[in-house]
């Protein structure tokens, strides 16, 4: 229950304050050029402490490669990567152990397990998406063959953006904001909330672009189910569309079915899936992020004997889940592409002949 | 990849137009009383023909145990389900035979199999949807014994209702509606796209009663992502949100976060979901659909030589598919509720030692 | 549980006194020409009633196409096929429903379960085997578009016959013998048996033909450990070898490693794998048999109560599992292999690559 | 691929001349005490390098977790371990680089992947099985909450061997011998062979006591299937058997038969499975293994260019590959039991209502 995908499928292991956060890939095919530059500088994107509007926590998440590549390709054999935990002694918590942080998984893990690692949320915390986004680095690598390529951004802070996303100016965007036009105002609202000692939620877009018709396995494996539950098993995800989403319930057939010129489809309100699967359109999934759960605010919570308690967090949050949250959201979906894209191979008894033939 | 689920696993087969839909589900366990007109009364729920509201086609849908059961109750063996099509002989489709129906799967099905079942859209006809009902009752027949009840209802027709869900209401309403006060324009609206040819969206809500606390398997088989997957995966969904959904991105922390006091959870904003795993409340899924995309009216597409066509649908079809898709979708979480319960056994050491001492 | 196999896997259903036995193929590459005599020739190599070297039982065992075929050809969907049970009604149990046939899985799934299908062994009656060679032939179809072929033969019954291998031979023989120079005395070893109320073991050989170098998912998902998986899997088969098996236990080094000359290996110790691939040789399996455990001289059993008594059997059963057991294990590798053949693409980047290209 | 398992499941990765060796187990159930000397004890068992009866080779095999332990307990989290690799820094390889060491698995990685570690075989290395041992360790450690405990030993080599097995002599024999009238001409077999630079094969008996009726999960997932899925993976494993194995084609029904008395079976040729499920007798495994096939004789092979080339194999290596490798088949099915104890909890609704009743 710690894998997730079928063909390129990946396990991942650790807890915010154990030793270390890592990764094993199965599946990934060989004779992948592998630069482990691109993969730090994909870490370094989700990377906290960067600017006023992340948590000042500074983590250094250095991953290294532990198998599965010689000779700066990959053999086909799996690939692990770690990224060891720099200060595992943890502060004290002993005024925190006992208490459930709301909205966090505190009180189901406790009740689940009999047990739970009070520091920082164990194995529940954000820290374990170092390990998928340092998947996804492999997936775009892999992908970066076929020439397909993923992109995201933040669309909306606090309900403020627009439906323009501007991918290229979301890689300046100190928040990965796709708007030019509002990322000043969305800046000024997380600040806002930080200030207050609150927290912003937040909507993210991903694109993936030249995706080959036919990814998709249906009934049950179908492109944007994968990816819904992708998206939505990302800590703070609580809403997940695929195109206009949720809008084509306002619309009539007529309004939100796609036509087809001879170029192909005249619009993309389906978001690149028909039937589950690709239909040769960019893909695009939406995303929504609740606020960071960690605020300062006194809270009213219980503690680990069914005892109410008033809770005053400390330390270092993000004042919105979305901005870094935008990268896992690219990673998780490089990885559901690059399953996808072996799972499609061999549909057709033809291309079986042809690749045996060879 | 036509089975979903882990340890109450489910495998169906079948086209619109062959000679049977039908399901096979695994892990059921033994000792479950089997009553039949309950599998069936779900089916009759499901039923086309029933009201204006819904397409006049005429389906038998009777639904047959071939296995599995023995006096009277499973045997835990593998239960298969199946309903034979009365009239697979079927109409001419030489009209339609070589033409892509506007955002079905006509398309992507030929360019992925280089086939296409050309019979109301074969395997990816909403047909399909039988075998997930018939295994959603043996699911739900599973919960009883642990009193854990699922209901659905239609939330929005068109845009149209509230966030007030009267389940009970649903239940006797000929659309499902939630709402006692916009089931009237719900319904007008339907009739009115209907006369127009035309079709529309809709919204549908499911409400999990019950469930104990502990269920989802973190960090990739969390509650929220397999029901995002189980729900996108049903045709025609576009969105998917867990409790208030994409509502939480306009909110700050302090007003999102469920706070506790000494009867537990003091709202209900994160759907009964915490860190994936089920917190005790209700479970709240969301789920929104696009408009039926068989319309009457004359739309632009390609055949399968690639040459733009006009085309104009004949047949009968459901004006919205939110009405027959609540019961799918109530059944799909039935069925992951019965996979996680099962997967939640054995969570702690202890409770291994209890089971196995008997 | 009741599945097999990761991408071209099935699942089957039915006890041997419900009303039917089926499978669900998922995974069939789409445009395989399906030849249902084929099938059902197939069925009948396995089908009991034949001559005197089986029980005397007759079962028409047709089998049917449920889904995956339209117009002659596989569409990538799930493929089902079913036999129905002709004569349901079955005799009276009375007399042997709380008590458990010795060396049968009564004892077993009456503890697991807390219930059985007392009826000739429900779920446990080697009557699912039915669905095992269905879903062979499709395989077997699929594996044919490049060549490969799978063999089987009877090698040794109660000890009795030599290595070389006639699969010629085992074509015509009434108990699919592949010694030429034992088959009488395989024969009358079975007959003997049968006259004394009593059953034999016997040992059966399958070979792979042509297959590509290359199958086999190294390190969980090796050639032979999933034929291993799969044939440990048949009732009664109580060992299983690849190549010379057990005989390598005797050799030295020197004497067991398949040396290379110009045109590959020199000889054939490993059966054709290494490291869990395929090394382009023949890949042999042995299976081994035990006795039927249906014999009609008194026994000492238990019943439902936990009482000892004494039983004699009735009925028409097989004096050897083996003869009509290599059909079901020549299914089963033929299953291994088709799936392996799927598994195996992509596996270079370079590949995966071409494929896209076009 | 590098997963085995379906509940308490693991995967691996490393390879012998890479940074590390590790696993990550997943479904660890919570609160499970965990001794680290007890899991570094079992790593010494497969250790090389303690007598003349294995490879000079010294590896310190060091094991380390790296999460879900939580103050001595487990958390239900996945549970990874890792050994570094000493020494990666390899000797000088160019001399065997292109060459295919014969009846290794050299020849068929590099035509499946166009790619092979050539140092020390890569992940095709027995090294991999470090990462099995210390996951069996987590296995036992659960399992002995249960009583249940596993044993192996040598039963023969090169043939020589008794049926009787002797598990506490085993524990104390320098090539873990399960027969003390045997142990010393067995010892000879093998310096003998490592003096005349060659090797020979053996045979493993694993045994498995306390294992609870139930376990098993037919018809895909039957407990000796699986069993010898695990066995067969064990690098230079030919054959499997369960029970008498082999031996019961040598005997008719009436002898093989276990027949019951009020204390249960008379006899265990079952080798304590029935229809894929445990009775409650001991379970029992026979494993062989080939001779060890790094020999220091010269030999014939192929080159990376399909070359015919004579090759002299150096450095150390074991003379027997059956005493460390009756380490690894224990520990796998240690893992085999573990996997099965999960999976049987709730076959029945009975049992699942007294669960969630609590």
């Amino acid at each position: 229950m710690n894998t997730f995908g079928q063909r390129f499928s990946f396990t991942t292991f650790g807890e915010s304050h154990g030793k270390a956060v890592g990764v094993v890939i199965d599946g990934v095919p060989a004779g992948i050029e592998i630069d482990e530059s691109f993969i730090q500088s994909e870490m370094d994107r989700r990377k906290p402490g960067k600017n006023s509007f992340a948590t000042a926590r500074k983590e250094a998440d250095k991953v290294e490669i532990l198998s599965g590549v010689f000779e700066g390709k990959t053999t086909g054999t799996s690939l692990a990567m770690i990224v060891f935990n720099k200060n595992q002694k943890s502060k004290d918590y002993s005024n925190v152990k006992d208490l459930f942080r709301p909205a966090h998984a505190d009180f189901t893990y406790f009740n689940k397990y009999g047990i739970r690692d009070y520091r920082g949320g164990g194995r529940s915390s954000a820290r374990e998406t170092l390990a998928r986004v340092s998947a996804g680095a492999i997936a775009k690598l892999m992908l970066k063959n076929l020439d397909i390529e993923i992109f995201s951004g933040v669309s909306h802070i606090f309900g403020i953006g627009e439906n323009n996303f501007d991918f290229d100016f979301a890689k300046k965007s100190a928040i990965y904001s796709l708007s030019p036009k509002f990322e000043q105002v969305q800046k000024d609202a997380i600040l806002k909330a930080k200030d207050n000692h609150n927290s912003v939620g937040g909507s993210v877009v991903v694109k993936v672009k030249n995706a080959p018709i036919g990814l998709g396995e249906p009934v049950y494996y179908k492109l944007d189910s994968v990816l819904a539950d992708a998206m939505m098993g990302i800590n703070g995800v609580k809403a997940v569309e695929i195109g206009i989403g949720k809008d084509s319930t306002f619309l009539m057939g007529s309004e939100n079915n796609d036509q087809m010129n001879i170029d192909g489809f005249e619009t993309n309100n389906s978001g690149g899936i028909l039937g589950g699967i690709s239909n040769g359109n960019d893909i695009i999934i939406k995303v929504h992020f609740k606020p960071t759960p960690s605020i300062f605010t006194k809270q009213s919570t219980q503690n680990t004997s069914g005892e109410v308690k008033k809770m005053s967090l400390k330390g270092r949050h993000d004042p919105v889940i979305a901005v870094r949250g935008s990268i896992v959201a690219e990673a998780m979906a490089s990885l559901v592409i690059a399953d996808m894209v072996l799972l499609n191979m061999g549909r057709k008894i033809t291309d079986i002949q042809k690749y045996y033939q060879k």
